[in-house]
C-alpha cells in the first residue's frame, strides 16, 4: 500500500492516493468503530431489530427529542441562534465552536499546525492518531504510564479523558503540569472529553482560554445524540477562528443545533441522568465480574474487559445477537450499557452461556 | 491581509494564518451568503418574525418533514441505510456519495488535485473559486461567454448550472464537448447542479461515471431542506472513494439521512412541485417586470435583476422587512420566491414603493 509523498511529508495539499490511507498507518483495513450494526446484522445473518447493540458508549436512554420545528429543516443554519449561549452555560466556558461531532475537530486540528511531534494516548480512540499521521505529523503511541516522560519531547499531546476504551483518567494537577510544559514552547494539550459529562468537575473546558489547551466535548454519548453529529471545541478565540474558517460555513445541521440547544438547557434531565448513568456503569461492572470478566477499567457509559478470549467472546455474543466492540491490541472488549431491564437480563444470560463456551 | 505561503503555494498542510483568508481573495470581508436573517434583523432593528426572507433560492414550501424516529438521533449514522438507494433512484445514477451539503464537496474537491489551472464561471456561487484558491490552484473567473475559449488552457472547469445568480445555462452538447477536451488531458469538469431539480433532463449526473466529470446536487433548494445539510457528489467510483476518505466518517447527520431518504422517494410531491415552482419563478419574473425591474435571468427558484440601483433597492426593501441578496459585481439583486399569497402581495406593494424611492 503506497503512501502519497504529499501526505507522508505533511504538505497534504493534494491527495492523490487511494482512500485506504488511514488504514495503512495503523490497521489492515479502515478504522473500525462501534455502532456498525448493519454490517454485523449482515455478517451474522440476524435481522437488525433482533440485536442488542452494546458496541458503543452511547447512553441508551438519551435525551428525549421533541418534534423539531419545520423551519429548522428549511433554513440554513445560523450562528448564535441560541446554541452557543446554551453551550456556554452548560459547559461553563466562554469560548467555544460548535462542530459536526468531535470527529470534525479531530480531522481539522492537525491541519492547523506545521509538522510536529505528537504523543497520543494508546490504546485510545484511534481517529486522533490517524488524523495527525495523515497530516504529516510524527505520531507516537503512549500508554497512560508513559505520558509523563514523553511530554518533554512532544509538541502536541492528545489525551482521551476519561480514556476510551480503558477508562484511564489523570489527576487535574498532572494535566495542568503537562499543559504548562507544552504551552511554554508553543505546544498543545488536546483533551477529548467525549465521556466527561457524568464527571463535569474533572473537565478542563473552562480553562481552555489558556494558550495551547484545546478541549473537545460531544453531545453523542451522555445525551445519547450520536446521530446529531454535534460537538464543541474549547480553545483560545484565535485558534477557534482559524478552525471555524478551515471547516467552512454551515457545518452543523440546523435541526441538530435546535435539538442540542434544548438538551443543553434541560438541567433537570441532566441532573437525573448523571447519577443514573453512574449507577448503571457500576451495575455493568458488577454483572461482568459475576461472569468472571472483571473489567480493567471503564466509566459510567462503558466497561472495558481485557482478556485473551476477547475475540471468541465477541463472536459468541454476536451469534447471540449481542454486539460488543472488539479491540485487538490489547485483546479486549468494550461493552456499553443495556437500556432496559429485558436487555440487562439478556446480556447476563448470554454472558453466562458464552463464558462457558469460550473457556480455554 | 497576509496570505500564508503554505496556502499560496498550494501545499496547505498547516494553516497558520487568520481565518479571513478566503475573503482576502475576492472580497473585503468573509464571503456573504443569503439566509443571514439574524444579522439583517439585528442590523435593521426589525424582529426576526417580521421579515420576508427572499435572500436565498430555497423553496419556501419545501418537502413537509414528518417526525423523525428517535433512533435517528440516538445512533451513529450508517452508510447504505436506504439513503444511497433512494438517491440512485431519484437521480438515475449509480455512483454517488452523500455529503454534508454541496459546501462540503466544494471545500474538499480542490484538495484532491495538485495545483491546477482552474476556470470558474463568474458571477457565480463564490465558494467554488474561494476553495480552489485556498488550496493553491490558479483560479480564473470566466463569464459565460468566455468559457469556451478558456477550456483549452484550463485543467479544471467549474460551472454552476443553471448558474446562481444569473440563471445562465449551457447546451448539453457544449458541456459534453468541454468535458471531452478536459478529460482527454486528465482534467475535470465540475458542475454544481444545486438548482437543477426542476429541469432534471438537463442534469449530467447520470453521465458522471465518465472520468473527469463531477456533478454536485443538493437537497437544499428544490426540496427546501437547506437546514439538513445534505447533498450528493456524482463521479467515478475511485474519485468518490478518495473524497469519502478525505471527508471522514459520519459527515451527514442521521436525521438528515432519514429525512432525505423519504423526500427522495416522494415522487408524488416531486411531480406536483416541479410545475408549481416553474410557474412561481415565471410569476416572480412577471412581477418584477411590472415594477420596471426586468430580470436578466433566473430559474424556477430565483430571479436575477441587474441594475445600478441594486444597493439602494436592497436597503430600501430591507427597511420594509424584505431581505434580498445583493451582489456588488455586477451590481444586482437576487430574489427568491415568496411562499404565500400574503408574501407575494407584500413584495409587490413594497417594490412599488421602493422603486419610486430609489429612482435616480
Amino acid at each position: 500500500m503506497k503512501v502519497s509523498p504529499d501526505l507522508a511529508n505533511g504538505t497534504g495539499g493534494a491527495l492523490a492516493d487511494p482512500p485506504s490511507l488511514v488504514s495503512a498507518q495503523d490497521h489492515s483495513g479502515p478504522l473500525h468503530h462501534g455502532g456498525r450494526l448493519r454490517a454485523a446484522a449482515s455478517h451474522y445473518g440476524l435481522a437488525l431489530d433482533q440485536w442488542l447493540d452494546l458496541s458503543t458508549g452511547i447512553n441508551p436512554n438519551g435525551w428525549p427529542v421533541p418534534p423539531v420545528p419545520a423551519s429548522a429543516w428549511a433554513r440554513l443554519p445560523e450562528d448564535e441562534d441560541g446554541l452557543e449561549q446554551a453551550a456556554r452555560a452548560y459547559y461553563g466556558a466562554s469560548h467555544l465552536l460548535p462542530v459536526a461531532g468531535s470527529q470534525a475537530a479531530i480531522q481539522a486540528l492537525p491541519r492547523l499546525r506545521p509538522p510536529a511531534r505528537v504523543g497520543v494516548l494508546s490504546p485510545g480512540y484511534a481517529e486522533h492518531a490517524a488524523a495527525w499521521r495523515v497530516a504529516g505529523h510524527a505520531v507516537r503511541a503512549l500508554t497512560a504510564g508513559k505520558v509523563d516522560q514523553a511530554v518533554s519531547t512532544s509538541d502536541v499531546l492528545i489525551l482521551i479523558h476519561p480514556n476510551n476504551p480503558t477508562g484511564a483518567h489523570f489527576p487535574l494537577e498532572r494535566l495542568l503540569a503537562w499543559h504548562d510544559q507544552l504551552a511554554a514552547r508553543g505546544g498543545w494539550l488536546v483533551i477529548d472529553e467525549a465521556f466527561m459529562d457524568t464527571t463535569p468537575d474533572q473537565s478542563l473546558c473552562i480553562l481552555a482560554t489558556h494558550p495551547g489547551l484545546i478541549v473537545l466535548r460531544s453531545l453523542g454519548k451522555f445525551f445519547g445524540l450520536a446521530g446529531a453529529r454535534l460537538g464543541f471545541v474549547f480553545a483560545q478565540p484565535n485558534l477557534l477562528a482559524r478552525l471555524e474558517w478551515l471547516l467552512g460555513p454551515w457545518t452543523v445541521n440546523a435541526p441538530a443545533r435546535w435539538v442540542a440547544q434544548a438538551a443543553l438547557k434541560d438541567s433537570d434531565w441532566q441532573q437525573r441522568e448523571r447519577p443514573r448513568l453512574v449507577a448503571a456503569g457500576e451495575r455493568l461492572g458488577a454483572l461482568l465480574l459475576r461472569q468472571g470478566l472483571a473489567p480493567q477499567g471503564g466509566c459510567a457509559l462503558f466497561q472495558w474487559v481485557r482478556t485473551p478470549q476477547a475475540r471468541d467472546l465477541h463472536q459468541a455474543l454476536a451469534r447471540q445477537g449481542i454486539l460488543t466492540r472488539l479491540f485487538e491490541d490489547p485483546a479486549s472488549l468494550r461493552l456499553g450499557l443495556p437500556g432496559t431491564e429485558v436487555d440487562w437480563a439478556r446480556l447476563e444470560a448470554a454472558l453466562a452461556r458464552v463464558v462457558e463456551e469460550v473457556k480455554p
